[in-house]
């Protein structure tokens, strides 16, 4: 890319002509949740553009294609498959290209503009898709590493399993909720000492984030059918950004022996625009070297699998300062989402239209480039200054999370993922607890 | 109960009218897959019965409840609530009642007959409700307690939470099928011994079942509202056997630290037929006594919380051999679902309608009453005698297994959840793996 637009695009803007992202929104003139996508600091209404005929220079685009728009999800056009976004997505470059081969559909029509055009800040986005299964993976492997010397000790850091295939749980696809949306500290058991006999039971104490990104699928596979790992990525639509938020003191009681359950299931935010898979395809790059001979069905032709994608982690504090937590790279990964879908099907799991692949928690290696404040903490064990007045140990109320991702450095050309954000509010205990 | 019906009812049959459970099938007359009760040895398919003016004596039971029969799952009928439940049921039970206030609507309608009556084996039977999330718990302490013997050692068979929270993971709702769904040995990793560095690939060696009860839900709770113990059996909708297989080796090798995975989405298999909650109220008793002092959000006023469900557990080898696995009950619980959805939903987890909350397996104390292979064999240390033909360690191809449940013991009244069952099939390696 490089093109200009006819639309003023800030520098910066996460959403340039190279990226055209898409979304849920509704508008100030319709609470119908409809498709669109970002472009600078404004969005474009799918089925309002629809509406005016702005899909008619597309060719092969059919009136049940151009439906998929006034769905209150991506879902639909998801399953249209990536040649049709591919088309959807060059054809709205070209819209908004400054030479555009369409100036009659938006560009010259001032009707059309008012109609179909809206101020970010004037639409309310909602989840782009409808999520029917959520998979966290733990593919960060200073993540997985720094966790083990958390727990155990820095020789046996990372368990046996981990470099043979890429661990994972299900998680509740029911609590992913859309950036933007407050979370409420759960109740919930925990030991306040190791040395305790007794749970203790009240607000979280060690409530943390996960630095993550999440893949939302495209396509799924039967039951019984694995995918190919070298086939894997035509099942992903694309890309957002995820806070998997952790109650950590909760997870570490009830994890033994079935893993984490309510810890991980009050919320997970992920950032409201869906990065397309084509949009990230220039930024593909090598992550974490595995040197572990992997069995064929994890072989991947592809070196280059995994995204050069630059994220940040902020905190804003209840007295209105903020402070960066984490600066780091989604590179930061062993195992590819490639790989993550053939390992996830490998058995025969059935994968759908819709569902969630979350990365695990991606870290860096150095001090400021941790993706938890289990991290950041050394296990809880200290606090730490983020700024000269902020310091933490884990989250306290009030406390704001805002991830944000971006790939390249042209400031007129990123492919980013806008906010994921999140405020932490105090828990509610009900009368009859 | 104990009124009789002008139709012929088996003694024995686990429909009886005292049951009425529903369901979703498709007919011989029909591809769209409708709501159904059965009773006896046969279905009343409930969206031709309402063509037939079937529920024209149903007071208050408008066009719109009625059309939740057409849909392709019970969801929606079963979002219209437990008194909506109750009343349709015992409406149903007046009739089929041998003194039916309703002759003309079926009894003495041979054309409604004709349209609304289907023999069991003339229907397909679906999956009764569309499954949004699947979790598993793990309250049969029978079954935890053998667990833990086997991977530890007796003194320290319990893990510390165990008795002082349902303990549960996420599973995979999209790997849920119905009965009779024939299951593919997966493939997966697993180390074929314990002093091996590294892991082979292959069919799961350990192919194992899990008899459980699953609940179906009928209401849901908003993200950050916790479920009142003592009101959460308002939603349940009723209640299915399952049979959660498991692949035990994959399950060993890739569950640490986050809890199984690829060894429990292959397949789960649930009974067509859902018990309505209403139908087992006669049937509560006591579980397994719990001596710890729970915290109040675990404290069920009702002490009679579980229920007394026979249940069996039966193979039917290749040779066309049958024997019996296993006879148990359902009271082998310690934690009620009551305990559990409170549990699931303290942190502020929604549940929504139609998920699946599994018991976790049910076992007894003595051989024979073992709810899983795992159990049976001492871990895979030992193969036993099913029959004097019959010998197993784990499942092997062409195994069928089928597990039944049924409440009471007078013949005639029986409530009983038919059949779940599931045929092992060998795996098949694709070719790129």
């Amino acid at each position: 890319m490089g093109a200009s637009s006819w639309l003023d695009i800030p520098k910066g803007s996460h959403f340039s002509l190279a990226n055209l992202p898409f979304g849920i929104i509704t508008t100030p003139r319709s609470g119908e949740r409809h498709a669109a996508v970002a472009i600078g600091n404004l969005v474009l209404d799918l089925h309002e553009f629809a509406l005016h005929q702005g899909f008619s220079g597309l060719e092969g685009f059919t009136p049940s294609h151009i439906a998929t728009f006034s769905k209150p999800a991506l879902n639909d056009f998801a399953a249209l498959g990536q040649d049709v976004h591919r088309k959807v997505r060059r054809y709205l470059q070209d819209i908004f290209a400054e030479e555009t081969p369409f100036p009659a559909l938006l560009k010259h029509s001032v009707e059309a503009q008012r109609a179909c055009l809206f101020q970010q800040d004037q639409v309310k986005m909602h989840l782009p898709m409808k999520i029917g299964g959520y998979t966290d993976f733990f593919a960060g492997k200073n993540h997985a590493y720094n966790c083990g010397c958390i727990f155990r000790d820095p020789a046996k850091a990372l368990q046996p399993n981990y470099l043979h295939l890429p661990v994972a749980y299900n998680s509740r696809a029911s609590s992913v909720v859309v950036s933007s949306t407050d979370v409420r500290r759960p109740l919930g058991q925990f030991l306040r000492s190791p040395s305790d006999t007794r749970p203790s039971f009240g607000p979280c104490r060690r409530l943390d984030i996960e630095l993550e990104l999440g893949a939302l699928l495209c396509k799924g596979n039967e039951l019984g059918e694995p995918i190919d790992v070298n086939e894997a990525e035509q099942h992903i639509f694309g890309f957002v950004c995820l806070n998997d938020w952790s109650a950590r003191d909760i997870q570490q009681w009830e994890a033994v022996p079935l893993g984490p359950f309510c810890a991980k299931t009050f919320a997970s935010t992920i950032s409201p625009w869906v990065v397309l898979k084509d949009a990230l395809e220039p930024f593909h790059v090598q992550g974490i070297p595995n040197e572990t001979e992997l069995h064929p069905y994890l072989q991947e032709t592809r070196k280059e699998n995994v995204y050069d994608i630059n994220l940040e982690v902020e905190l804003r504090a209840p007295n209105g300062e903020s402070a960066i937590l984490s600066r780091t790279n989604a590179r930061n990964l062993v195992f590819s989402f490639a790989q993550m879908l053939a390992h996830h099907t490998v058995g025969g799991c059935p994968l759908e239209v819709g569902d969630l692949i979350g990365s695990g928690t991606i870290s860096g290696t150095e001090p400021g480039t941790l993706g938890s404040f289990l991290e950041a903490s050394n296990g809880g064990k200290k606090s730490f200054h983020l700024s000269a007045t902020i310091r933490r140990t884990f989250l306290e109320d009030g406390d704001s999370v805002v991830i944000r991702g971006w790939c390249g450095d042209d400031e007129a050309n990123l492919v980013g993922f806008g906010e994921c954000s999140g405020t932490i509010l105090p828990s509610i205990k009900p009368s009859w607890i």
